[in-house]
């Protein structure tokens, strides 16, 4: 069976850049399945497109084709590569885009993706999506051998990940991402949460089986104190905020049914404090 | 064949949510079908939700199963639930989502989704889209007995359908749900128009093949008539308002080549009545 | 295997209404594999959605059937038609849509969808794209012989193309269709774009191989000149506009990293004008 293949993209959806995409893989390998991602990247936000991938990629099976086209220097001399890790094979422009996923996997070969043979001709000086990636997506998901697609490269671009810092009772953190419910998610992971927990359980002598919602952790932006951290959306009253580890692994501030980017003008890139009190 | 699986989410496009559930499943049943219903259910809002699912569900084939996911109480006490029908399976939280869809349907068991032997691990408290409800939905596609995913429960959370009043000359209802095109969708059936037509007709001693859209029913909003009951929108001419049996099979308050929500300032909710004149 | 099919409609994404035209068509060609052009074509936008058409269907396989739904006629007179040409087929209203697409096609026969054998009942007056269009695409995909569906028709509807005009030393065309970049692709072609710098080249003894984006065309819009035409978007610096020949193999007037249409105040159906300087 062909490989899976997934399409992360700033595409959007008004358009048919993603359907011929599609086209384009289906003319080549028309039993490939293919699984949108998201196409509604902002327009040229590699560090979105990033999140994105690093944060989902892993839900799907292995050997999946994970293409990636936030290409805002397509047409100039950034490079299209194709990066073979252990897992999974991710494709797009090298422009960081790929790179966050990749902190995470065992990356085997990167490759420039020069042989003319796998895209369209004439190749656009626009839209690699359609007449470079699509392509060689199709191509490799019905086994084509990786080397034929042109000499491989010794590294990638790499976006530098924000770590968030721990400095004793606080982790120091910003917002990475906001989503459709206008959750904010940071760069605060439910590792840092616990051990920040554990520090202070230790510190005050508590029994160890308290867990990180029970155990105080306020969450400040701008010099406020907006909310706890705790389980779930639904422990603290509608219409309140509140801080959870979601489903990214990572701390995000929401509004118990409501919206948190709007009621607390949370933004990308806002810094974010976690503390013990 | 693995049979076909249905998503109805309020996850929206722009994230990747949709798309990490589609991973999951094919990670279990690489087969399985997925097609989106919509996931532009507006966030949190249960009755549209249950209105495209209640509206839509029958024109897939049997044994389809429905997933829904409008889940505000993620994480909280609400039960995930899963109905097998005569016709097909629908899964979701239980909180009335399904519960307008059921009102058509044969229930043969409804099952309370407790074997952890079926969701991902660790489960988060945010996301049972991904790692519940698409583990289920892939697991029942490949054909895993029902009975095994947890205890049969005896009933499920039930949203009030609003029913049309008929009195006398007139029928009373609302507006159930605003479509993209600006059309309001009313809670009054086909069937409820034909009869006060077919009232009308007995009591003015016409001939019995007039139709509903031949019979001078008016359509008021605000106390103010607003249009006429007629067969298609371009019965009216261009930027007109009229009132058609939609292809929900109720009655759509439409504006010819243009937008009756904005036109007509119609809202969800509206009482809307219809009147023999 | 079952042909492919492809939509292309302005139902959106907010309702039900796309998913439930794969429910029909899954109910009877289980297998067959359906491809979203765009669903976001604007309300009633006929030639947005013809271009969007024109300017995909070659990227899909042959056989694909291409089935296309602007229809604010629906319910009234307008033909349900189905062409097929030498390499496809497709299917949408008699009112245009297919036009733009068929002007490159050589058409084999044009039916008119008249059997009702093929259509589900009772047909709706609003919807054929679920209750006829669907049918006939799933159909058609398992090898429905053609002339079945209904009467030949020896023409269909044309919606007039607007060619650019070329006017000794410049192009006169106009904004057809603006892409969620902002992107203002126009009717002038890289054909007449690469004549009228042959024409330069000649008439200024340059050497053969000077190619349009070197040879000093500029482009007017409302009477000021807004760009250059050049080879791809980065040659210019961040946020300052560039005319480059896009995807669609018209020129289009971009930002590079912005927006031209908010930038530059383009309009779909503004007059633009290249000229030799």
């Amino acid at each position: 069976m062909a490989s899976l293949i997934t399409l992360t993209t700033d595409f959007g959806a008004a358009d048919w850049f993603v359907g011929v995409m599609k086209g384009v893989i289906a003319g080549i390998a028309p039993e490939a399945r293919v699984i949108n991602l998201t196409h509604e990247v902002p327009p040229g936000n590699i560090r979105a497109g990033a999140f994105a991938l690093t944060t989902s990629y892993r839900f799907f099976p292995k050997r999946t084709i994970h293409v990636a086209v936030v290409d805002p220097g397509v047409g100039s001399k950034r490079k299209p590569i194709l990066v073979r890790t252990k897992n999974y094979v991710f494709i797009g422009p090298d422009n960081g885009l790929l790179s966050w996923a990749l902190r995470h996997e065992k990356i085997l070969t990167i490759r420039s993706l020069e042989n003319p043979k796998y895209s369209l001709h004439p190749l656009s000086r626009t839209f690699h999506g359609r007449d470079l990636f699509a392509p060689v997506a199709a191509h490799v998901s019905l086994g084509l051998a990786i080397q034929k697609l042109g000499p491989e490269l010794t590294d990638c671009f790499k976006l530098p990940w924000p770590e968030a810092q721990c400095v004793k009772d606080r982790l120091q953190g910003e917002v990475l991402y906001i989503d459709r419910f206008g959750n904010a998610i940071t760069n605060i992971s439910a590792e840092a949460v616990e051990e920040l927990t554990t520090n202070q359980t230790s510190a005050t002598h508590h029994a160890s089986r308290i867990t990180y919602y029970a155990s105080n952790l306020t969450v400040w932006h701008c010099r406020k104190k907006i909310c706890a951290v705790r389980e779930f959306y639904q422990v603290v009253p509608h219409s309140q905020p509140v801080a959870v580890i979601g489903s990214t692994g990572f701390l995000e501030i929401a509004v118990n049914g409501g919206n948190a980017e709007k009621s607390l003008k949370l933004r990308v890139g806002d810094a974010v404090i976690v503390r013990r009190t």
